[in-house]
């Protein structure tokens, strides 16, 4: 059993073993349970680097947002002037700029944000360059090939990697208009992962989970949003508008994940680096 | 000049150079400007790991607050059986949980959260056992004898590194009450650094930012806030409510400082890990 899905909880919690198991970690369950007292360094893949990229957007008001989601605020509490310091409110959907999807957001009994063990969190960056297809369709989807083209330049998929999408969508944030690119009909048009990118990956690959530079793992025209279920439901994540794909080495590059640690929390706001 | 504080701000914006060069990093402040299309990868300190620990506490409703902090609200805004996914509006002053004060939270012309270049979020950490002293003494403020007793064991503090306060504290997470440790006057207890050791660090030591696992870089009985004003004055940032400092190594790891790039922030909720 899971814990229980209260917004109070507050205390660090063991991760849910069984859904832990679907990471495929199983061996290292107890040694990577999550609370205060046990908390215990866990084994990642073995890695060197000396450079850093961000691949973060800046998060403001005017960041392109999945139509419906409500607006991000930041309101000031404090001045310099009037208090000495200066600080703020911030009101926002979990799903704004540069954020993760949790497992949770579409697998009901998927692991919340704050479940998702550290091992996960840092991981080998596989770089898929979409970018010319998607100048010529605004709806190109990743495909089993796609992967497979990568693995014959670069070698098989590392363990526990991060599949990331680049289409230089980044190019369009000039506008909300161009990022959305929504039609005449009120279709969403931009580039995602193909459900049968998702089924490779996890039946013949070991990863911990995809990105995007877009806006939503399942590409625009999408209405089962079949991605996200698949891949949620198998206890991966997500990551969406990421910036700066393409100043990465496509293979090589390790990835730090700065998920928020939210109680029961479905995703967010995401401090995203590379380093190699 | 730096950019005008505009809360709309919504692209990357170029570090303000005279903010930046007091990073100490001005050689490199034409390479690291942070626009989309000039991004480039910045230089690290050369590392090698394969352990990963998390330093950040769950954040919910009842983590503790710095008095006259607003709380923190999670509100589910989509439920799966309603809406088929998963997704919550969260409200937060941004000082809340494991997180990072930017300059600007103290030092009106300091660098905003967004401004702090990736290379200043990747570093080496120094991490000082003042755990017994905290256990006389809850009051006990970081000195540079404290630094300097580090050194004598481990070598210079490197270049570019975070100094990490450890005094167990918590240990006290269990309560609000223990936590803050507010005596009958209302005055906070709970240790911090002493203003004496960041001026040693500015001066004699080259360092990103401080942490500390109490409340505040200043101790609890602290009404002037001279260890805000004077770190943060330097653009250098500080980490509040860190976890797991027990857990890793006093030298050799390296941090990785998951700050919010929100624009205009004070700072905001951090995911910080160690890799060693």
């Amino acid at each position: 059993m899971c814990p229980p899905k209260t917004i109070a909880a507050m205390q660090d919690r063991s991760v849910c073993r069984r859904s832990f198991l679907k990471f495929g970690l199983g061996a290292m369950a107890t040694a990577t349970a999550l609370s205060v007292e046990h908390a215990q360094a866990v084994p990642v893949r073995p890695t060197s680097f000396s450079n850093v990229m961000d691949l973060t957007h800046l998060l403001g008001p005017n960041f392109p947002l999945f139509p419906g989601s409500p607006p991000f605020r930041i309101d000031t509490l404090s001045a310099h002037q009037e208090d000495g310091f200066y600080g703020n409110l911030i009101t926002m959907a979990e799903h704004s700029g540069t954020h993760m999807d949790a497992p949770v957001h579409f697998a009901a009994d998927g692991l919340y944000v704050d479940q998702i063990p550290p091992e996960a969190l840092v991981v080998p960056a596989v770089v898929l360059d979409l970018s010319t297809r998607a100048t010529q369709d605004p709806d190109t989807l990743v495909t089993p090939d796609d992967i497979l083209s990568w693995e014959r330049r670069y070698g098989r998929v590392p363990h526990n990697a991060a599949i990331l999408m680049f289409t230089n969508w980044q190019a369009r944030l000039g506008s909300v208009e161009t990022f959305l690119n929504t039609d005449s009909s009120g279709v969403l048009h931009f580039p995602g992962f193909g459900k049968d990118s998702i089924d490779f990956l996890l039946t013949e690959r070991s990863i911990a989970g995809i990105g995007v530079d877009t806006l939503s793992l399942d590409h625009g025209p999408s209405t089962d949003f079949a991605t996200h279920f698949t891949l949620l439901s198998s206890n991966r994540w997500g990551l969406e508008n990421l910036a700066n794909l393409n100043l990465i080495p496509p293979s090589g590059a390790t990835l730090f994940v700065g998920a928020p640690k939210v109680a029961s929390g479905s995703g967010g706001p995401s401090r995203i680096m590379a380093v190699w």
